[in-house]
């Protein structure tokens, strides 16, 4: 079981934030992410389709034979988290619980603003899993619908991105929250143009650090945390693996050697 | 004959634009929209996969008793044309052709750019045509794949838009072109922002009219166009039919009454 890899998905490119967590945090372990180029985006999506895209890629991971699932997208956290645990028999970490449970601890005001998909904030589980951890907490959401395209397409230094955002972040800096949870894997990517507009009083929270640490404590615990030597990492996508590997380049710290095409059984 | 409906398709909304243009131009005929919303974007997509969706679209419409079917995507046209009149028995009309027949007809100093997605541009479809016609033009090709998005979120209006349209602009207009193609059914609705920043030296052409036109010949040659009476508009699409119902009423003159879910066998 130690041996076995962690499997990680996202709709695209956004759980490579997610995946370099995990690489820092667990250099040990076997990495296998999956990337659904072909479905991107998920998050204008509806919950049926994300479903279907979801339970597909976890059948995979599981006859990869991971030992964890991490649903590196916050979308699909959202609304499919309980039925990849119903139909998979594989544990299923998704990332809206442990970037709440980050959020509550960090709030002092207790007013927390969530930044997300169309998707994320329509089903309300950001607001569900903060307001369990601090119930008289004040939450605010907004949807960002083009900060994924904008990921996508690599341009997030140009003026556009900065022009986008202040137009999505100017409710929510009205809204009074000292804390705002960047609810899409995509999003630590706009760190620096979100931390300028917000400014220094505000803290932003991204699930990658929470989620990595909360993925070390569920193998310590079980006793499957890998032992020695550096994880390798393997990546797929289930649409043109070359344009993956260009624009992966500009997420993550470590290089992919290559990326192998799959395409998902729907 | 006469009395069947003609089939339209697109990756999403954009193909609207080509609905609004025949319900102009052809009001007796009935028409059946497909709106491949689970898909959408095919602009960043690979060659098989848009191929692939292209198909199932197709044998639906086919399904459907239609006449003729008009691929009112620009990179669908570009990239599945031949395997969709392979492996569909009724004749099928793509948007690229229409659109470089007007174009070369435009061009006073032969010098013509093309906007586009990544998969038009990569295809190479457009210059193609346009030398087929004018061999001796000068064609400059431009991917603006942000357009897309931003035509999808209603937010062609916002600051945004231009700030992004004048990035993708700036080598066009130092390209010495005199005619520019909208190469894709989304842009014609960027057109206010287009034309500002280009300038009224510059034509642009998109292809909705000439493809209308095109529709209208080839019915009329074959004795099959509608008689007498207001067609009627049947709207599919493949995910979440009321996000569309509600995005399409910025596009269209008319009103739609109801748009169906229709998934697709892929």
């Amino acid at each position: 079981m130690k041996k076995q890899p962690i499997g990680v998905f996202d709709s695209g490119l956004g759980g490579l934030t997610i995946l370099d967590a995990l690489r820092r945090e667990l250099p040990r372990e076997d990495l296998i992410y999956f990337g659904d180029t072909a479905n991107v985006p998920y998050g204008s999506k509806s919950k049926v389709a994300v479903t279907k895209f979801s339970l597909a890629i976890g059948r995979f991971l599981q006859s990869q034979g991971v030992k964890l699932i991490v649903v590196a997208c916050n979308t699909a956290s959202a609304q499919a988290l309980p039925q990849l645990r119903r139909q998979l028999s594989v544990p299923v970490m998704g990332v809206i619980e442990p970037g709440a449970e980050k959020a509550a601890r960090t709030t002092r005001n207790g007013h927390i603003a969530v930044l997300g998909t169309e998707g994320t904030v329509k089903s309300g589980a950001y607001v569900k899993a903060l307001l369990k951890r601090r119930p008289q907490a004040r939450v605010f959401q907004q949807a960002c619908p083009l900060f994924v395209p904008l990921v996508e397409e690599n341009w997030t230094a140009k003026p556009a991105a900065e022009l986008i955002a202040r137009e999505y972040l100017a409710p929510v800096c009205q809204s009074g929250a000292d804390t705002v949870i960047l609810g899409c894997t995509h999003y630590p990517v706009l760190k620096p143009v979100l931390a300028k507009i917000l400014g220094p009083q505000i803290t932003l929270v991204d699930s990658a650090s929470a989620v990595a640490e909360a993925v070390q404590r569920f193998l310590t615990r079980r006793g499957q945390a890998a032992a020695g030597g550096r994880g390798r990492v393997t990546v797929f996508a289930s649409d043109d693996p070359a344009r993956f590997k260009r624009l992966a380049a500009s997420l993550l710290a470590e290089q992919i050697a290559t990326v192998k095409l799959k395409k998902l059984d729907l």
